[in-house]
């Protein structure tokens, strides 16, 4: 009959992964562990579907400037048009807008779960994978703001990341705005009023475009250096490839406002505020983002969250995204090799910041909000470049093999005293032969193998099997194997009695 | 600005949910304690992605008729296929074929994730929900059938079920075909050679069209009873809605042995064998799966899984999914109240059985494979009834409040204490005044508000207010509101230093 069938290629879409035991059972140790924090600090899980209505996701897509661009969507069969969500945090602002009349607030919940984007494929770029968000929604105090960077900086050192080993970096969007309207009033033809500049202000199209623009340049930071951005900012630069990126047209002049905006750094927080003061005191909205930071940074000290642990930047964009006020990102800082064999930071790991507009598309009213979003995959990759999460070769480390399969019945007897005794263990129920068992078993990560013939069942004892033991041992005995086989180093005789006894010797030695 | 843009209309989609805290969390348990015991008996995690090519997934839902109906599906940007999967089994035969050369079998794994189906929303019945798989794949022996069921007992069980309050039921899909021959050799014009039975026989289109029929009619037993059964396998029936159905068309002599096997119960295994031999030992399929039931009975027995765990039940057909050979259920045994405020079982939570079919689509060659799967939302449902499954009001049990917003850093320590003390404590972020912040300890489950002013700060202590004894206290005074307030009995003031010992005092009260 079969070879009548057409046979269906197996194939997995591009992009997307199947994971395997260990990184599964890895990436649930760590999202208990962040788990245990955000619940430290209230917030409790919400739980939204994987789809939603385009039209409530928003419009774009954070990086993208066309609608609907790099997410999957299709029409459902009211012909309405449905989307994978693409982030967490546009369908807890729907989630916000269909139960604020319910909602205690701030409604803290955490969220943690599968996102989609099609976007191009490459390494350790994939079209479906995890984010774990939490969120404070329904209060503008930046106590809020500066409790996610506590948690932040909590999570990474829960998780066994040193403190050193990484760094919570803050800036404020409303003092990058404030910059922005000094370059916008020096760009000829822009409306100079204050509160002009910004993706988020009151400026014209022209003026919002440009701020964007400018906004895009100073992203680049960490890609293209300084002169790579002074370059993006004037007439243009070419890039690796070559290509010519054109520039955003500013005057010098213009230019230099950013780059010594770009320029601040100081180590103290309350340092940098004072430098930033010069650059942006003539805006009302760099004012207030100026006492925003002065807030996050009373609340830190406070709490005991020194520069140690959480810093100011002004080099901080965080994308294109829809922040209004604070971002925040919590970035790796040791070095490892990238793809080239070159020394880099390890990068951020977590980003966020306020998002005061987010549920207004659906009420109408501002509801202030603010949060940060993990990077699961990222996050995950870093601990296991570091170590810090044990990868267990197997759920159970245990086999009791079928060498008789007539004893089906006694080997049942075995496995069952090995998981009583709180052992996981695997009663082999494959058909193969003794030899092919004990290759399974090593093939699935097991520690011990547990054999009994009717010879042993009679002298009531069960022969137990060291398999890295012995894998060991067959490395050295090189020629000898024959001997080496009748002697067994690596397999231990036991009175049936003593099994347990002799089991947890053996998986004690790799402990 | 606001009254220019168009508002959205928030909205979920239909048959989707947003689960909230109190259910994440206790899924969130409950799966917590099912992979226990899976990993207990050596199951690995495998996760595969939510998208599958749609031709990978196979042509048919189970239950329908219909190539692609039932699922979320659409075209990718390289006009292929691709679907949201609809159970984890589908993906799972599809990563085998991919990776049959690589993986040891029998390959073990579980999966635990949404699936999502275009069914009618209803009470109880969504689009996307939950499931928890465990499989076998690569074996064909009994005793992974037999260690199916003896999981399902486990997990039951784990979960607080008690035995009697569950059943798992086994039958076996060669028994009912070997059944089907019979019928199908008295029909009119029908090929009689053996094996020429069942859906996945090699009888015409025709017979396979009736035994499925038959099957069908088989599988509405629980609703329609045994009349119902023997109308339905006739001329046709009236349902509830007075609309008729059209029947099988069998003569009565065909409809005699369905209803003769449909008869048979017994309480033990061995018992039910016995009675079935008669009916299907002409049958070479028939007798077959009396054998597998033999083997399945003799493992389960091996294992101390005994009847009052584990029954054979010849009315089990588990729907016209894939299963070749062994079918088994769990069945939750005592009454609930249906929507009519009827008694009724509340019915099965757990199904599977043997498919070996299923991934030769890809690789034209049978790799056996048996495996079961919570579903996990029904399952919940159940927990919750039997209050098997705490419902923790809060993850946070005390609110730190922010009576006087300029001591917050004095607030931030005390938040800082209770956490290090392993009390999870939320520290007040909103901008509301303390009646409000009272309120909304309240309603997010809170028990105890920490409360400090200026002289109790200066007097070294805090207050501890109990929320819960406050909310009884509040409904016996009743008109002696005045007093009440005044003398605040649910709230009391303890040195600071002594402020853990004195919330967990509170605590206590409510564990």
């Amino acid at each position: 009959m079969s070879d009548k069938i057409r046979r269906t290629e197996a194939r997995r879409l591009r992009g997307f992964r199947d994971l395997s035991g260990e990184v599964v059972s890895a990436r649930e140790r760590m999202i208990a562990r962040i788990r245990s924090v955000y619940e430290r600090y209230g917030f409790a899980p919400l739980e939204t579907p994987a789809l939603e209505y385009v039209e409530c996701l928003g419009k774009f897509l954070p990086e993208s400037d066309q609608p609907d661009a790099g997410i999957f969507s299709f029409r459902d069969e009211d012909e309405a048009w449905v989307a994978l969500r693409y982030d967490l945090t546009a369908p807890l602002s729907r989630y916000v807008a269909m139960n604020i009349n319910e909602l205690p607030l701030p409604f803290r919940r955490y969220q943690v779960g599968p996102v989609w984007r099609v976007e191009k494929p490459g390494p350790g770029r994939f079209r479906e994978f995890y984010q774990f968000d939490f969120d404070s929604v329904g209060t503008g105090s930046m106590l809020a703001d500066a409790e996610a960077c506590m948690i932040m900086a909590e999570t990474l050192e829960t998780l066994g990341i040193r403190r050193g080993d990484y760094v919570i970096r803050v800036n404020n969007r409303k003092v990058l705005n404030g910059v922005l309207e000094r370059v916008l009033c020096g760009s000829a033809g822009a409306a100079c009023s204050e509160g002009a500049a910004g993706p988020g202000g009151t400026a014209g199209a022209a003026d919002a475009s440009l701020a964007l623009n400018v906004l895009r340049c100073i992203d680049k930071l960490d890609k293209v250096g300084l002169p790579g951005v002074e370059q993006l900012l004037g007439k243009g630069r070419k890039d690796e490839s070559g290509a010519f990126i054109p520039g955003a047209g500013l005057p010098p002049e213009q230019i230099r406002i950013v780059l010594d905006y770009l320029g601040i750094r100081a180590t103290f927080r309350a340092a940098l505020i004072g430098d930033l003061a010069p650059l942006v005191e003539a805006s009302e909205v760099g004012r207030q983002g100026l006492d925003e930071l002065r807030q996050i940074d009373a609340a830190l000290s406070a709490g005991g969250f020194d520069e140690d642990r959480v810093v100011f930047d002004s080099t901080v964009v965080r994308g294109l995204e829809y922040y209004t006020g604070p971002v925040f990102e919590g970035a790796l800082t040791f070095e490892i090799k990238d793809e080239d064999g070159q020394p880099r930071q390890f990068g951020s790991v977590f980003g966020g910041g306020r998002y005061d507009d987010l549920v207004k598309r659906f009420l109408g009213r501002e509801i202030p909000a603010t949060g940060a979003s993990i990077g699961v995959d990222r996050l995950l990759s870093a601990l296991q470049y570091l170590r810090k999460i044990e990868s267990s070769a197997s759920v159970a480390p245990v086999l009791v093999t079928r060498l008789d399969k007539s004893l089906t019945g006694e080997y049942q007897k075995l496995v069952a005293e090995l998981r009583a005794a709180g052992i996981n263990a695997e009663l082999y129920v494959g058909t193969q032969n003794i030899g092919k068992q004990f290759q399974y078993a090593s093939r699935t990560g097991k520690i011990a193998c547990i054999v009994m013939g009717s010879d042993e069942l009679a002298r009531g004892e069960v022969s137990i099997k060291d398999l890295r033991l012995g894998d060991e041992l067959s490395k050295e005995v090189g020629e000898d194997r024959k001997k080496w086989l009748e002697q067994q180093p690596a397999q231990a005789s036991a009175p049936r009695g003593q099994m347990i006894e002799a089991v947890r010797g053996v998986l004690g030695r790799y402990a």
